[in-house]
């Protein structure tokens, strides 16, 4: 898209996400069936009930003696309540008895309460007459150090979700439960296409000109990270016809299309075309007020979100955490529940001055040091374009659209990696 | 470990982490070849060195005109340079010319410079004069919009250093530089034994004061998360010669052996005593001043680091993230050199009052909300020892150990899920 003096039209981020956004109808993956142990960080896809109570009867959380309470009200230190040690319970077992009044039955932690018991004294709070009679030293109230049957999840409760992700205590409580399988979506599949006629692939020697394909593994990489499936699709000629017919292909085997290269206004421009080309509603956006990542192209097909990136790997990386990752969580089916915070992005403050072109968001290159106590960021100096900086990164400091820069001290947010 | 009094002796989580690392000499694992494509999370166990210039050629980064700087100096919109177009760059080609003065050759991003070039001026700088001449109105300085020839790496220079996880930009930048084996860690395999005599398997149907196994499930998936591999071992009887010499046996085939339940001070606790039986210098502490979590068991046999765990879920997960997740870290290889911050630990304002018992450090489920722009850490109610807490919760809030409580509005740490 260009303005009427023919120069390329440039929108803000929160625009361009606005655009793809309000232009997919999010379609949810196929569900299927995975054992508990499988499902380590899979989005479930139906809401989980609980066919059982937990704990399915009433079990002590200390080790000591289960008591009626009022046997112990009133007892201090001084006046204690002597009781008598009829009963001890065994793990694993069910009492085969009934306390009567004045009797205790020795209880360990995970134990069942016998019938005639509502709570149980700590040992702690305890001292041993003879083998048969304890001293109370402090009462304790009906439920006090007991977990009641069904008081921490009661048959029929929501125990999960629909699109949660799943994390080790999740695997946990469904195991608790006596659940062996879930429902899960499958993982969107994300289709990778490099292209550029300098590009060969990283087993290949190269020649004066040419450059090792990058982009596919960093893609992939951030793809897996991201929790979907990277379909690497290899490298691909600048030819129209060529980036046609493989990003057609890949809007009918993947959930998102992402293409590396070739979206420089330059010459060998294809992508654009192709998006505009192959389907509904197209190309949604040509150029982001965001650097590195200027030239992204933003569109969909059919449904499916195609991006052209740029060629520069600094550039794809920035690019796949602000647009691309979004999308993969909202095609991945996980809900919007849960706050997503101080996972990705925290605040550091900078540790020199860094100035920057009012009218676009910028991405530095930092590293992270804890300096009496609060953390800076140190800018990776060198070329925007140089590899390596995004290899001595520990994340990038984002200054803002409508900044002019920063100072040094100054509080920005940073994206971790 | 008891005082004069015979009271249960607990020490801080602090001193037991010291304990601990004091008495390991970490053993590093075996190394083993993976291609880059597999190595994404893994742990680097060479130095690894940059087999070539990266770029190997000087390379264009933005499209444009190469030439040469001096033929723009002093040029203006008002008094551009007239500069003749005699040439075109291939993407992926070697020019085999060279520049003459006043002369310039059209190049695309990522184009190689031509003998006799040594800059690039942007399109937006120039304005076509006719097919074959452009006004330049723009100097530019040498190595203007080029990155040189091993600018990015120098062959020779150390790229990732032994002890590095790999992300996927570091994927990426081996893709460049044409290397497709990285040598990396093995990663450390945890032994994890569940043990009561109240312990059922999750497929197994449970009988009045029995449970199912909830631990196993639970630390398989954080042990996952630490990057290190679980091996489940099933569950056993509380019984000193079973899990003595289940124990024996892990400690042969694992880094890590966790023991969870039978570390209360009951009358059937044997984890200490097979610890202290089978090596040196067994256990080290008994007990921390830590809730959840308080009758932890830490020892070492023979280098093996061992922990016994309470058998509650909600004190495993957090003794998990206190105690095993450093030691994970440690025998994983991974260099400390990279600050870990932010990612797993959050300041959040806490939403209620807290009251606490000083002298020991206290974690409450916390989810996280935002409100107006600051980040809150609403506590979890309910009874210390419900699952239900671990699976609605984001994280644990912190209680230091000297605090009494903490106030509503008051910045606490938490750590997250």
């Amino acid at each position: 898209m260009r303005d009427m003096l023919g120069r390329e039209e440039v929108i803000t981020v929160e625009h361009a996400l606005e655009l793809i956004f309000n232009n997919l109808s999010p379609k949810l993956p196929p569900e299927i069936d995975l054992k508990i142990y499988e499902s380590y960080g899979r989005i479930l896809s139906r809401d989980l009930f609980s066919p059982e109570d937990l704990p399915d009867f009433s079990r002590s959380t200390v080790d000591g003696f289960a008591v009626s309470a009022p046997d112990t009200f009133g007892a201090t230190e001084g006046m204690p309540s002597y009781l008598n040690i009829r009963y001890e319970i065994a793990m694993g077992g069910e009492p085969d008895f009934e306390l009567q009044k004045g009797e205790v039955a020795k209880i360990a932690t995970g134990g069942m309460l016998p019938k005639g018991a509502d709570a149980v004294v700590m040992f702690e709070h305890t001292q041993q007459v003879d083998a048969g009679m304890i001293e109370v030293m402090k009462p304790v109230a009906p439920g006090e150090n007991v977990i009641q049957a069904g008081e921490d999840v009661k048959k029929g409760d929501c125990v999960l979700k629909k699109g949660h992700k799943m994390r080790p205590q999740d695997i946990g409580i469904l195991s608790g439960l006596g659940m062996r399988d879930v429902w899960a979506y499958e993982q969107p599949k994300v289709s990778i296409i490099s292209t550029g006629d300098e590009i060969v692939p990283p087993d290949e020697p190269v020649r004066p000109g040419q450059v090792r394909d990058i982009n596919s593994y960093n893609l992939a990489g951030l793809t897996l990270d991201a929790g979907a499936i990277p379909l690497i699709k290899g490298i691909f000629s600048d030819d129209y016809n060529i980036i046609r017919d493989v990003v057609e292909k890949s809007v009918k085997d993947s959930a998102i299309v992402l293409i590396s290269g070739g979206s420089s206004v330059g010459t060998k421009d294809v992508t654009a075309k192709v998006i505009d080309d192959l389907g509904k509603p197209g190309v949604l956006f040509h150029g982001v007020s965001l650097k590195p990542g200027k030239p992204t192209i933003g569109g969909i097909i059919d449904n499916v979100p195609v991006f052209g990136l740029p060629g520069h790997p600094a550039a794809v990386f920035v690019c796949f955490e602000i647009f691309i990752r979004p999308v993969v969580k909202t095609l991945s089916g996980i809900s919007k529940e849960r706050l997503d915070i101080g996972k990705r992005v925290i605040e550091a403050r900078i540790a020199r001055n860094i100035s920057s072109s009012p009218g676009r968001e910028e991405h530095i290159g930092v590293c992270l040091e804890e300096r009496e106590g609060e953390i800076w960021a140190v800018p990776i100096l060198g070329k925007s374009g140089l590899l390596s900086t995004l290899i001595k990164a520990d994340g990038t400091a984002v200054i803002p659209l409508r900044k002019l820069g920063v100072e040094e001290g100054e509080i920005v947010k940073v994206r971790l990696f």
